[in-house]
């Protein structure tokens, strides 16, 4: 068996398309924004990639069907200058050769396809609600960087300082190296303990910009909207019980 | 050294063979079904499979001989339209690598074989003691899973929610996507404290019942009730000494 | 880099080598045996085994100059009927597909060395401290489990019950299946707790009866008769002790 | 993806070239130490090692660009007899495997540009600070050895006894078996729980002497000057704090 099982349903003739990866991590920031795209873009899958680097699994659909863990790359024209790819998946590999192994496939499918940019999207924890999350960067090149702060993009000198792990790093850190690709990774900030859809909102906010895509934001607001009702109702909870605990202590 | 060593000791000609797998897992509700079908169905053994993603170790049988841990290969001609192929063996892969491999390598003897369906034999762990144990299920296909509705499998929507994990899963999982088969996994409820002959038994009636066999279960019934006459006097002595210190407290 | 690298140093002609194995392993019984017999029978080395299974590391000898972790073969001509092959060294593979590597590339040699036989050495660990350790013994078929009891050999049925993990398995279970070889695991009763020279002289005296050897036990034997007097002293400052806190609670 | 990759910038010609390797390890005093030499003599970068032995990371800069974690080798044209090239990266081989296989690499690297000798550089942790840190060594040969006694590196009899591991054991073990080359292991004495400019000064000021060079170790004094007022100061508010405490107990 191959380490890697690549299985192409449709090879699309893209015009200079830009890998946008976004695979579970912290606070899942990456995946929920790069999953949100595919589906309010109706972005087409055309290729499904197996390892034994995910884990030995399969998951249960709501009607009883199975599926073997994967990721999945789908395709989007538009009418910009540049098409896009899109990566997301159940799994990142689960070990360190593996992570190494499905980037660098990712990459040779891309380089096919002449990706030359690729944006990564990942969470930053900081293990702190925010209401007002930046979206940190890292480029392969000082020109996106300077490109990226005028989308308000924060370059906080060396940080995240333990760099960037997993695939949203190595795509970039292999890309540049061995298939002649630059690109950044954009991280949403977040407390990290949940899938985070405000970390996901202020990715999302600065990569739409930058490639000048129309996205309808509703559901994803929404989303936001039932976290923070939710953040809202636990507080007054603990503050309740906090009032009641003093007002036994005085008593 | 090959990663997966297969001896393969006879090719039967078998008439539209289906694969059955039971190895050990939650309860060993699968190890045991399985094993009791080849014990039971006088299955003939025509592979072992030996390999490095099994621990490094060999067992020793009760007259001193030794043997190294494997998964082998039983075959059974029936009068009915499917012959039956049985997976059963001491381990599973210890590593995810090494449960791939070894799916997959049970797919490309199965595929030469001409296999088309599989039945997966597992668990379903609870954490509790239950009477009537049910059957839950998942299927490649929906058509499976409405036939397999007719024979009282559970599908609850989306369990059990962390998937199928092991060669249970990725026979299945592998074997629709590479090999052109499809299959279902039957899922006996257990507590998963045990090697449980009732989980057994429950997903080997809804086996039997499926594949039209006829199997004597005197012996499995046997094991349920030594089992049951077991847990009813650890419960009676729990009761007892509960009662005791209920009098001493009163005393 | 291959995953094992053999030096070979000379190819001996020998006339129906046994292979001997003893690695470290509990209480370092095989060990101890084997180079016991490499030293007191003058074996020539004509082999050594490096891999990366092995861990990453270099030892210091006494004259400050250091080696890289390895296994060693050696040879000795007999005048009986069959030639001896030891295998010695520093570990045993750290990994289970390590172990399964390092086993088969050491029966590939020794099946060109024309090997038909082999006795692994090991220790059976009971936590006990024993005076008079027995040797159990597992063999690969059941004509050489009856040649053991005539030595004193204990089978006891299935027992170690979770089997023989590592090298002193491994050789015979895959000798038996891939390279027609047959032989013995012999493994000599010990506490386990430290390297123990009683568990290796008991394991020596069934094999040097077996194989005809003259071997010289003196250094061995003041081995045990040091250790006997450390346990001994350790005892009595034990014994003197709870004497003491007697009194103590007496006066 | 290979396991190792390496992009080769330049092939210098050397004259007789030494090894010197400094990856991270005890107290960084190898990799310390190499740093500085690279960038003191002004070492030339030639070659960049990738490997998925790697964390699959990627590093921050200062400006916000970012850098796949790896190793490189420097070269430096000496008026010597020997010219040098040096090792350092951000990390070692995170498995067995990838420590054997990286070191396998550079060593096939090195061969290729002729080198015969190798120094690797460490820390030898003992837990303890010290004023004065001796360098301990190893040696592929007894000549060795005795050379660098006149430069009072220490041999103490078997000492690191659990042996030398990681990078700097393993060039010299597998070089010396596979690579013709011969080489000795300088290690810095050091506490092991901060990067320790002390042990790294050890290390270099035996090696500057050894291979003739002239270094200014004037930044190397500034560090080790602020890492000991900074000692003192935390040693004199312990003691403050204890003389606080006998008072508030005599008081």
């Amino acid at each position: 068996m191959d380490n890697v099982l690549v299985k192409i349903y449709k090879k699309p003739r893209l015009k200079d398309p830009i890998l946008i990866e976004g695979l579970p991590g912290v606070g899942n920031v990456g995946k929920l924004a790069a999953e949100y795209l595919v589906s309010k873009l109706k972005a087409e899958k055309f290729a499904e990639i197996y390892s034994k680097y995910f884990p030995p699994q399969v998951l249960i659909n709501e009607d009883g069907t199975l599926y073997l863990v994967k990721n999945e790359l789908y395709y989007l024209k538009t009418r910009g200058k540049s098409d896009l790819i899109f990566l997301v998946g159940d799994y990142q590999g689960l070990s360190n050769e593996g992570q190494f192994e499905l980037s660098y496939r990712v990459l040779e499918i891309a380089k096919m396809m002449n990706v030359k940019m690729i944006y990564t999207l990942g969470g930053f924890g900081t293990g702190q609600l925010t209401d007002q999350p930046r979206v940190f960067g890292a480029a392969t090149n000082t020109e996106i960087v300077e490109m990226l702060k005028n989308y308000n993009v924060v370059f906080s000198s060396g940080e995240p300082s333990n760099g960037i792990v997993g695939a949203a790093g190595l795509l970039l850190g292999l890309g540049m190296n061995f298939f002649e690709m630059e690109g950044a990774c954009l991280m949403g900030e977040t407390s990290g303990y949940f899938t985070d859809p405000k970390g996901a909102m202020a990715v999302l906010k600065v990569l739409v910009s930058i490639l000048n895509l129309k996205v309808d934001f509703k559901d994803l607001e929404a989303r936001i909207q039932a976290l923070n009702e939710l953040t809202q109702k636990m507080q007054e909870q603990v503050e309740q019980k906090v009032r009641k605990e003093d007002l036994g202590y005085i008593g």
